[in-house]
């Protein structure tokens, strides 16, 4: 199936006087205080967040999964789901393939499709944390880290083909996350496996062409239980300068120990340049890869609060590559995707919001409690009417989950899909 | 100094008319989403916390205590404080006394002072955590836990020293706080620990008055560091059914491990009719005691969600008892409070705006995007006009912070108190 | 294959004196410092743990699996495995099923094996996380807590059929782990979730034979989220106290939060006669489910410490069930069980060795130095000699990884088994 | 008073033949394995730890603190203490001062009353974190840090002067530990004052003396619970490197989040050669400060593999300075740091025994059982004879605490400070 305008102005109906007054009186409020409303509405229009291959399809965890019915089964219908997606919100305008799951068939036909759905592609994912068929040597004991060679140069050979791959399709960027690391205490010799890692990584660098970047992920445990290689900011940071200009850290909202103060390791990535692409989920535990924003949206919040500042005071960072990298385990992936956007809009919107000149002022005088009044004061405004307006402008769905389900998306693609299909993945 | 009716009036000439059309517009959608406003004020204006006498000057830490100009520096100035609180918010309608820090010299001096503010007095809080001067046993190594009898029973005669003075204050509750413990595996023997406790706690437990209750509060560590003799609400609760029908489970929102599930935890109490007292404060690491609502606010409404939940549908669990339970180690404690509330208010507003009826049946249909929907739906909600208009129909200030700085309230009570004044407490 | 006296006799042939000698240095120091050694060799060699059905084959995580050669491919090889696991360390002398992955063909034949291995059946444990094919209804949404009537019912009517597989073996002992809980705010009733679980929780235990357990186990989180219907031992021990004087908590070392102190929830469970079964394995940040011992071996021994004042103190408590709850994603399961048994005998051991007299004494006397000097002596203390011993004593060998090594047991697999076999499970 | 040899003597006297047997039965053992006992026992007795002068008195929590009697009251009593821990461990040979505690009145004097303990002086800490008496600016919004101009200024002079004291004194570091964060989101800007941070160190730097090296501490939380300046071991590596090649990255045990792998942290700073110096001691919760080793001993196992993996694959990376840094809020003192020092001395003996050679070959075959057995045998072995031997061979106690006790040093220090002497510091 596929999203007429008709089908969205059908579905915007029913909301659209609601919408048009309370926009009108957050106008007002806002305008009083100050601020460029349209300004915001621009930066939230050209807000676009890529959509990764494997989120169309249902997720799972160690103790098995719950299929949904309905799931896209090849990668044309998986940038079909992006496509609507990105109709009903007008924020997932690109994807982000996973290499091998997702190697097109043909190129040109692949290119057409996505840019009919007005989406590019975003950064390219390598996959050396699993076993391939026949694969000449195996990852079980690390990739680019890995004591065996083979393995090593059999997972730098496969980055080189996935920038390939992403080089034909006008991706300008590859993310690298290794699973690498060990289960136990004295497993692996950390000095060489890092060095290994380096070594490996200068290697996938030298085959970046020129326009390129390469986005380097921490992560602290899991799949591995006892270290990671690259366990956190700093030895992501201390690889990407040693790797050169075009590489950079990657930050995964789940990729962090308890009660890591996230949105500090954002500021200091973005003064040094180095903050490359951002992975946006949500959890309460450890890597549980939830919708956006239903466990933590302060946090959300003061995450973009950061980025907004480094957008817009720290010019030697490039703009970052926004990707959603969540799991499905047991919603509707789309219904998923739709309230994660949601979650991130209404977090950019609000940091949008906090008066800067006023915080700077605040923060100087060390005036503790006006500091906090003044982000609390962006916080707690309700922005709804302002991404509502923001995909009006563009097109889409005032109310995108009301859409999908009024226009009885889930119905029409298990009826084109068949109840049974399964998404490539994990 | 005094607030007057005047000078809350003045304070909120600024923000009236502002105040009026953000209410106006606010209770029109509410209203055509089929919510009760005059209901949510109600309840929102029956809300009292107390506030603990000790909260009222600066706090530290185990590095050190920066002082704070015009501290109060008797229970009377205290009340005082609270009385101003009060005032502005129209939410801080008790204070809870911490023994000995702020035994009364005179007690119907006091009653009458607090009174005159319309102050009463919640429940009074034990200290056996600290050496009084010249005390003949140590709770070094315990109090209510000890191996040594002299301490345990000096430890239990103090609770119902403590009970006696709250009798006369009109107190109807005590707060057991138990810093009992080790630092060290093997220090202490875990059942003898458990046992005492729970003899001490029934002795205790017989000199209460027959309507009064006594709420057992837990903690995981700290001050000590390897095993707390009241570790968990599953002790806490085991202690209360031990002692009896008036014995109860007190909830502090820092007393958990990290990622503790803490609203599951209220749900199962008050289920149980065994919640009887909460304290309010936020922290990110451990119990950092910080402004209730400024680091984890969904989590504080998810909170408030099952207490409202538990008000609505658990007649078996009495009206809890609410305190903030906070240390001001860099903020003007006043400021700090009234942040709180405002946070506590918020959160309690929100909370009331789930639609109950819709929840439960999406959750019976297990739609679980719906139930997140609907909780977001209400969250997201900008109630500020809804606890404006609460303070203001009972007399309060629209914007306490803003109000207690335009009257310049630290300037006149520094004037009155001087510079150096301190609070008695840690 | 199987392990005979003569191939177990040849494999400790080349470490017989070494043993020897350190054995007779180890009981010398032992009998000076007043310990009967003959008694703690013989509760060692009583000290039996089962090993659960599933874990012969190779673990995985979310993001795949590493096969492992030699798997065993049904009931038959699994107890098979056992049986050289049990000869070898002479401390495997049972077998947990898990229903419906194991369910019997043919019990006589079963039964048979097993005692010709010397190998009882312990507690059965039921499946309700995973949907069967063909099942009715799913457990997508929960088992024994699900709001919709025919997934409960299925569940209770699983686990009534685990008891009668688990009777017609000789178990005497029903697990119950559920992944029921919630991933997101809101998805459930907190309240009904608990209700229905403890209705089922009743139905099942009517169905108990007269002298079964029913083992209730808890756990934060994983699969879910965000919830847990029994979260932590204050859950688990409600519901068994709910259910009657048959129905027990079950700890699992992996399932607590952050820092918890386990020691004490044992304590405090055995001292209330509830402590019914014990699931090892180890962990740094999650349910990582490593080897017993290998991240964590002084927290596995404080924990045989609690164990042991239980066993010698608390009659009211019965003698828990054992079992090794691990996953062997990169190690040879068998060997991996090996160092699990290894570990868990060596934490027994030390815990015997604990001056539980003197210990006393000195917690009388707060002297917390002495108590830490008293715990680090039996610690501190090379027990390896003592399992040794245990083990030759009853036939085993005197190291058994070597054995196992030197006898070349896996390639023996390999060669019966083939490289490709795969054990049932996850 | 002071400890003669005579007296050591005496109290060696009881324990002698048994040390005897043991150590023999033990090198035995080891020599059989291929160990050079007299190696080992070499690098024991040249591992020195210092002692900060602010531990030999009560350490408290923010709930109070509970005295102990005969604490020194001043920079000579103090330096006695760590003399006669020194005589009776041989391990701690060296102070650590804090300024402004403990200011020398006169160098020449204290100089000559170290040398006669044989005692040098360590890394000088500076403090910034509390407000000195009449100090000009305050640092409870921040010290190197601060928005504030003066309060920066004061800071550096500071540390400056710190500097000078100690190179009065012969020590050759400066510790910088920073409090600097925020408690709360807004307070700070991140940037700014990881920018003032850099500058104010840099300055520091350059008062260094040519043979000095600069220690930058790093701590996630506390006294700051929302962001801490120097947050990880990436962010103080950082500045290090914007320093120059005279500053280091100094790891503290208890700094760091809920299950960091420090080991790894410490592997990749000695790669880089940027490991300074060390703080010992032992946490489960947070910056705990308990006794070294008296938590997770096995953790310092691991930490110190890695360390001894440095010290001898690692020559880019200078000798660390190692200290002690815990708070004795419960024991005395004394008896702390002695069980501290030989918990340290355990776990580098016991690094010490891992057999490096055949580590590396079972790495590379990625025999990850083998790896963990390798370790694990190193673990097991009782190395308290190797301890005893060593502290003998330079004329300390066979077992410190046991003549501690004997010779009654607490009850003569008692006598001679009385009962109420309080040291200076927290």
């Amino acid at each position: 199936m596929k999203l007429t305008d008709n089908l969205i102005a059908a579905a915007n109906k029913a909301s659209h006087s609601k919408h048009k007054s309370r926009f009108d009186s957050l106008a007002e409020i806002l305008s009083s205080e100050g601020k460029d409303i349209d300004k915001v509405l621009e930066k939230l229009e050209d807000f676009q967040v890529a959509i990764p291959s494997w989120a169309l399809g249902a997720g799972g965890t160690r103790f098995g999964r719950f299929g949904f019915k309905g799931e896209p089964s090849n990668l044309e219908q998986k940038i079909d789901d992006v496509g609507m997606l990105h109709k009903l919100t007008q924020t997932a305008g690109a994807v982000s393939l996973h290499i091998p799951w997702d190697v097109p068939q043909d190129y040109n036909t692949i290119k057409e499709l996505a840019a009919s759905h007005d989406i590019i592609f975003d950064a390219v994912n390598s996959n050396t944390f699993q076993d391939q068929k026949d694969s000449r040597a195996s990852y079980k004991h690390g990739s680019l880290s890995n004591t065996n060679k083979t393995s090593r140069d059999q997972a730098v050979a496969h980055n080189i083909e996935v920038i390939k791959i992403g080089d034909k399709l006008g991706s300008k960027s590859l993310t690298v996350w290794l699973a690498d690391g060990s289960n136990f205490p004295g497993q692996t010799n950390f000095q060489h496996a890092l060095q290994h890692t380096e070594e490996s990584l200068k290697t996938i660098y030298k085959a970046l062409p020129e326009d390129w970047k390469l986005f380097i992920e921490y992560k602290p445990y899991e799949p591995n239980f006892y270290s990671t290689v690259i366990q956190d900011w700093g030895t992501s940071f201390m690889l990407a300068n040693a790797c050169g200009d075009k590489a950079y850290t990657l930050v995964d909202l789940g990729h962090h120990l308890p009660n890591t103060n996230i949105e500090q390791i954002v500021s200091t990535l973005m003064m040094k340049g180095k903050l490359g692409g951002f992975h946006f989920n949500d959890s309460k535990y450890g890597d549980d890869d939830l919708t956006v924003g239903s466990v933590k949206p302060y946090a959300l919040f003061l995450i973009f609060n950061a980025l907004v500042y480094g957008m817009e005071n720290n010019p030697q960072n490039p703009y970052p590559a926004w990707m959603i990298d969540a799991s499905h385990n047991i919603k509707d992936p789309l219904e998923d995707l739709i309230q994660s956007l949601e979650a991130i809009q209404e977090a950019y919107a609000k940091a949008l919001l906090v008066d800067q000149t006023q915080l700077a002022v605040a923060q100087e005088a060390q005036d503790v409690v006006k500091c906090q009044e003044i982000l609390q004061q962006a916080y707690r405004t309700d922005v709804r009417p302002l991404l509502e307006k923001a995909r009006l402008n563009q097109g889409g769905a005032i109310r995108p989950i009301e859409a999908y389900r009024s226009l009885s998306i889930r119905k029409q693609l298990i009826k084109e899909r068949g109840e049974h299909s399964v998404a490539s993945g994990l």
